[in-house]
């Protein structure tokens, strides 16, 4: 099923050189493949599409592989209210090399290997100045992030010449796609480009709400509720922070195996903790309560549990729980006043409190240096035309990251 | 209807000299007079009691002065579950004279001048040893704090023998009252005991949630949702940290007024804002929404517009609640997953995040230094036989500290 399996060579360029003619797409409208969602729910359709050149400060960045985040199926699923928006190209976990650039694009070009983010970082506003969170406060004005993010137009059109929106300003489920400079980031030839994949998305966000956001002391104790990539992910960055007991939380035992490597010491499934609320279990694994909980299903509920899993007193600051997951069904959380007076703390995160274009690089590297794993992240691989498979896998639970091939 | 009003020269203690004989009560059980509230919600009576010397690691103070903190309110109306303990000595703001001290007491001695706090202080719990938080964990059993924290045993008996509760370890309505060293803060004899007696919680809770739990950074903007003495020392310690914007809420528009001193420089009235929401107002006044925001009512609901006040995204970190009233009913707080994902986070504070040993001496310095406001926060003085009227200038929204002075 499978065109490459596991890939660890670097991937070979073939219009590497330096000073080489542009390509002769460049400023042309593009046809090629993409999987669009026509329907809330429903399998996704390879169709021909048209890819708009690149206008100002844009990128068109050729999709090397992708693969599929929860996000994209909780936003896939929503049939109704604003955030609906069919067709659409989901996908914001990709690698890609840069086809073209639009104009004022300076950072990078045609050629380079780069990873389109759905988080932006201008680097100009006073958010991406400062050092002190990831937000870039350029593009706001966006809520459904189903433009581009600049002008709020599209750059892609079905054979019929229809508007087919984008996703998280990334949109990868598609063979060419356009993304503004300020969601890309550059990145080495020398990281294997499906490693490369998992950093553009859930494994960066894991790592950094455990390592940033949290910031995980030596010697504390972590609590992770949900164990797919991002859950892991999190469990690795505080494996790498040192933490001395990483509970993973999961409905599905067999992600217990999968994530020992990434440092799991200890496992629980609520489905067997019998009349104990899972909260009380982790305190008496704990004394008193995980001093960082991180929450990385989506469901508000599964949020109450980690923010009362929490310490409530702890040695390093207080009991603080990190919401990664996205709600499914953007159900609010209620907390109680007391716990929160006493001290417990809930903040969350998007891409794990990291600055794309610094921050990524900086992992990359930690992978090159051994430090940091990705290899155990990927689990299963496809070809472009079997994508819906990618959301079997995830669905069924047989998955962390399913690698999506383009055929090219 | 005052004994004093406002004293600026510091007390003159009568039993000063070093190496004196110890009281002739110590050791001994004191009867003197209490306010005691027999009933929820009823008015407090006059009563004799009698006052156990202290045990070990105890402490027995001459109550100077003493203060109504709206926290005293909130549970002397609490009629039902376990939090509902009559008969009770309320008063946890409060100055005092050491009378006596049980074994093993050191850190202080007869004639010290003190600060009873709710808020223990071992200073040798992995808690009191770590920089990073307040939290105390050496007597987190007693969950009601209605007896002594050691032990678990009241030291007052009524008239007829009858237990009656402590309240928050302190119980400061009452001329001698007996508390443990770990909630007992010596302080210098320099600054009037009053203005002292506003460090004991109050003032000391305010500042500290701007200073140290928020840590507000010059420049910035921030919103107080209620004007009592609480939200007010918010505003102080906001100015002190250079606030540019210090937006105070209240339903009172006297309060205005009384904070323009502790550095409010605008005010919303939330009756006066038509169809508008509370949080729309404020996010056109700052830039959309207010860079930290404090809740310092006690209803969940308002804590729900302090949260949806805050900044989605800020220049320096993200827009963070910080709860510091006590929810009156116990209700549940309720925020939408998304705005916590984007960046928004809340925390919980007691006692302002401050170490009352280490911290309020620094506060008393600041005064003495003219640095810290504390003179505007007394509006009221009454005898302690009138200590009703303390309760009714509260509630109708006329005072914020109203000083209650002991026939002594
Ligand atoms: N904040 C961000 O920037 C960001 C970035 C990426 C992903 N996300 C979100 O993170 C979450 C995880 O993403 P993923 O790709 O790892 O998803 P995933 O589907 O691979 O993993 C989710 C895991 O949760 C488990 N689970 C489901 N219900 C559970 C329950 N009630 N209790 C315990 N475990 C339960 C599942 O068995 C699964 O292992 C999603 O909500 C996704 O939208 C957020
Ligand atoms: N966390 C702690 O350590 C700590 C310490 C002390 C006090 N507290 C709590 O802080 C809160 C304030 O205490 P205080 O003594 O200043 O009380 P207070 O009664 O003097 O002040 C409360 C203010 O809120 C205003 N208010 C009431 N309803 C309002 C509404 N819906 N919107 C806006 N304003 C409203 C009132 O007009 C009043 O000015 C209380 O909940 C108290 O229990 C907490
Ligand atoms: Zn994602
Ligand atoms: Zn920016
Ligand atoms: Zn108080
Ligand atoms: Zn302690």
């Amino acid at each position: 099923m499978c065109k490459v399996v596991h890939p660890v060579v670097p991937y070979q360029f073939e219009t590497a050189s330096e000073g080489e003619a542009v390509m002769e797409t460049a400023g042309k409208v593009i046809r090629c493949k993409a999987a669009i969602s026509r329907n809330p729910g429903e399998a996704l359709v390879i169709e021909e599409i048209q890819v708009e050149p690149p206008k100002a400060w844009e990128v068109r960045i050729k999709i090397l592989c992708t693969s599929l985040c929860h996000t994209d199926v909780t936003f896939w699923k929503i049939s109704a209210g604003p955030a609906a928006n069919f067709p659409r190209i989901f996908g914001h976990e990709a690698v890609g090399v840069v086809e073209s650039v639009g104009e004022h694009v300076e950072e990078v070009k045609e050629g380079d290997l780069v990873l389109p983010v759905f988080q932006s970082n201008c680097g100009e506003c006073r958010d991406c100045k400062s050092t002190k969170s990831n937000s870039c406060s350029k593009f706001i004005e966006n809520e459904y992030h189903n433009t581009m993010p600049r002008d709020g137009t599209s750059r892609f059109r079905d054979k019929n010449g229809e508007v087919v929106h984008h996703f998280l300003f990334v949109s990868s489920f598609i063979e060419y796609t356009v993304v503004d400079v300020a969601h890309v980031v550059k990145i080495s030839r020398e990281i294997p480009i499906d490693r490369a994949c998992l950093l553009s998305c859930g494994v960066s966000t894991g790592v950094g709400a455990a390592s940033k956001v949290a910031a995980v002391e030596a010697g504390s104790t972590v609590a992770i509720f949900g164990l797919g990539a991002v859950g892991l992910a999190v469990a690795e960055g505080a494996r790498l922070c040192q933490a001395s007991k990483i509970i993973g939380v999961d409905l599905n035992p067999q992600k217990f195996e999968l994530g020992k490597k990434f440092g799991l010491t200890d496992f629980i499934n609520p489905a067997s903790c019998g009349d104990k609320k899972i909260s009380e279990v982790i305190k008496e694994m704990t004394d008193g309560g995980a001093d960082y909980c991180f929450e990385c299903v989506g469901l508000s509920s599964v949020m109450e549990d980690a923010f009362n899993s929490s310490r409530q007193i702890m040695d390093q600051g207080w009991g603080k729980t990190v919401i990664v997951g996205v709600e499914m069904h953007g159900s609010p959380i209620s907390l109680h006043c007391y716990d929160i007076l006493k001290g417990r703390s809930v903040c969350g995160t998007l891409f794990g409190g990291l600055s794309p274009k610094s921050d990524i690089p900086l992992l990359v590297n930690k992978y090159l240096n051994k430090e940091l794993h990705l290899d155990g992240f990927i689990t299963n691989e496809v070809r472009f035309q079997d994508i819906n498979k990618a959301f079997e896998l995830l669905h069924e639970g047989k998955s962390l990251r399913c690698i999506i091939w383009m055929d090219n």
